[in-house]
């Protein structure tokens, strides 16, 4: 079994790095908060003995490759260190841990790998300073090219490539350099599944698809104490509607999707005028592709019917799609495996999060362990998971990786 | 008759002076471009060798004085320089440029006043970066204390006092520290009402009562992916209910009621996660005081309800709260006497904005003069008014102040 203690540790450890000045977490993609975070794992990597590679878009790789096994495509464990704003300390963090902990553990125990593992920190799996979300996995797996990906401009109009470089993590590898035989994750749930039914492992076996789209209505600035109810063309209470109309649908739909503004921002922002702009975020998912693409389509209609009733003007930018993506089903089998010898309830399960794993499941055989988040509490300084269940995911993580690596 | 090209030629320098690197007229309150405005209007009334006095709040008063008129109170004439953002360059402006027109016109041509003749440019009329608007005036008028003034934190988190020492016009007069014996304030509609009835001259009779409030409300920020619809406690989704109801409820009533939230803040503001924290602001007016205290309970009403149906914790600031005003009936048919002698057409009206006249009526007899906005356009680049109409407004002031200033 895992070092608890040290994994826990680490855990803790990590998660005091990249406090603001409310101690509230903040580790956005290729921040100086976040480069203190990646020096961190760097040096727990170099301290295990493992070799540190850095690619073009700054993913991070510790690998370890017991002699003789040059040529062998690698096992991978991988996750994210990056954080939201006002995040907890799990989302991300504990997959990369736990999988330096099995590393650490297996070299420990003498254990002799049929190929190399490499434990993997993807840039910008958040996506909330660039977008879309799992940027590193999504250019590692080559769905989106390296250099376009560089040139993204973030919430805070930097640009990623600027920031990689500036924060001494824009390596020299291409991204794909190591193409893995298989890839595992170990994730906290983020939702309320596995608390609920008292489950302490998921057997990931797919994840749902995501749609993210900024959209920018234009209306008319106008004073607010002059301009009749009748003769306004209000952006911000058109964007209103647009957050009441989504919220509405998903909840009478009574199906698996989910639908959030996230971000909204109104110009010029001032409390006697009438706002001319608002931009907003949509994020849409659902586990089918059919009534993702028949939700989108929803709300594209409600935004044209919107423009002609009030004379708006509307323009809508993708910021990401990604298809429901279903899991390797031998990895599968073996995470329930895994479970059922260590005595541990298990359940196939859905994600609703996007993961690097979907990502990486474009050009691998990829699954995801989930252990459970208290009251499905995520993206909020709450988040918590149980010691217990920590150390049963990552010893899940173990038990798998000796199954894969024996293989 | 006042000499038009250099009234709008005045206008229009002061409409270049404080754009922004998008070319946006943006001279909020006591700022830095808002200090080039003062400069400008400073160097004029000392070019049209009037004493300067600036009191404590950054009021910047422009004194004739004739010799032999010591002791007598002063007919005052006033508005204000500051803007929104993003503004017209006619707001304020055109009555505080109107104001020391008329003076000069009147020393040119010898006039003898029986009385002093001031004109006044009050500071934060407008409100945006700190409230409540016409700050300047009221605390002139005695309605609010220099010292809580001055404490004031603004949008940007600056002390309204700092930010007047640090541009030179914290003064030393006390506000107040002359006292009109009537006050007049020329202004643009802002407004559709004289431009659909073709009227130049707006004799304003009263204002309507004007109250503004900060509202937050707290939920819960989590996984947009991971989280339910039945299990999110969204603060976003329920101030778009607040910004939905207060239009609908507005449009509904079709009485004179506006309602407008101009400021919104979404926390943590990202992609992915449920807001946590939703601020805005809530503009309501109407003519009646009865009505307005009735719209006011309607929302708290609303805000109850919103907490109770989804666990909200909600807390309502008050920014501004001021009852109507009726402006002096003398005044009002002084003015309307005068449009009939120039042959232009006049009506009685309401002023759907706050102004300085609105607190200064606190203590002198006060009334307004306006003029047509095309399309009823204010609070926006957009903001004109014709040539023709500007000279015609400032030529009733004329014959008003003369009107007066001969009693
Ligand atoms: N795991 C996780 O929170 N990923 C962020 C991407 C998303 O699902 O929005
Ligand atoms: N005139 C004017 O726009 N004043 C600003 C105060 C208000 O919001 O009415």
């Amino acid at each position: 079994s895992i070092n608890a203690a040290r994994l826990l540790g680490r855990i803790r450890t990590l998660g005091s790095i990249g406090r603001d000045g409310e101690d509230r977490l903040v580790r956005l993609a290729a921040s100086d908060t976040e480069k203190l975070g990646r020096d961190q794992f760097v040096a727990w990597l170099e301290g295990a003995g493992l070799a540190v590679a850095v690619d073009r878009m700054g993913n991070i790789f510790g690998i370890w490759r017991p002699e003789g096994l040059d040529d062998a495509a690698p096992l991978m464990l991988g996750s994210h260190i990056d954080t939201v704003i006002d995040a907890g300390i799990y989302d991300g963090c504990y997959g990369v841990l736990a999988g330096l902990e099995v590393i650490e553990t297996l070299k420990a125990e003498g254990f002799r790998p049929s190929r190399p593992v490499v434990v993997a920190a993807f840039t910008n799996e958040e996506g909330v300073r660039y977008a879309p979300d799992m940027m590193g996995s999504l250019v590692y797996a080559g769905g989106l090219d390296v250099d376009a990906a560089l040139a993204s401009v973030g919430t805070d109009g930097t640009v990623l490539g600027d920031e990689l470089a500036r924060i001494g993590y824009a390596g020299d590898y291409e991204p794909g350099f190591l193409r893995p035989q298989a890839y595992l994750e170990l994730h906290i749930e983020q939702g309320p599944a596995l608390e609920r039914e008292s489950i302490s492992i998921g057997a990931v076996e797919n994840l749902q698809g995501i749609s993210w789209q900024r959209v920018t209505i234009d209306g008319d600035a106008n004073h607010a104490g002059t301009t009749p109810m009748s003769m306004r063309r209000d952006a911000g209470h058109a964007a209103a509607r647009v957050v009441t109309f989504l919220r509405e649908r998903a909840v009478a739909a009574n199906t698996p999707t989910v639908a959030t503004v996230g971000c909204m921002r109104f110009e010029p922002n001032a409390i006697n005028v009438i706002p001319s702009r608002a931009t907003f975020t949509v994020d849409l998912r659902d586990p089918d592709e059919g009534r993702l693409t028949q939700e989108e389509a929803a709300l594209a209609a409600f935004l044209d019917v919107l423009a002609m009733e009030e004379r708006f003007s509307v323009s809508v930018e993708r910021l990401a799609r990604f298809e429901p993506v279903t899991f390797d089903r031998g990895i599968v089998e073996h995470i329930e495996a895994a479970a059922g010898e260590r005595g541990l309830s298990c359940k196939r399960m859905t994600s609703g999060a996007g993961h690097d794993a979907q990502m990486i499941a474009r050009i691998a055989p990829a699954a995801m362990i989930f252990v459970p988040s208290a009251g499905g509490i995520s993206h909020n300084p709450k988040e918590y998971t149980a010691d217990d269940d920590l150390v049963a995911g990552a010893n899940i993580l173990l038990d798998v990786v000796r199954r894969l690596a024996a293989e």
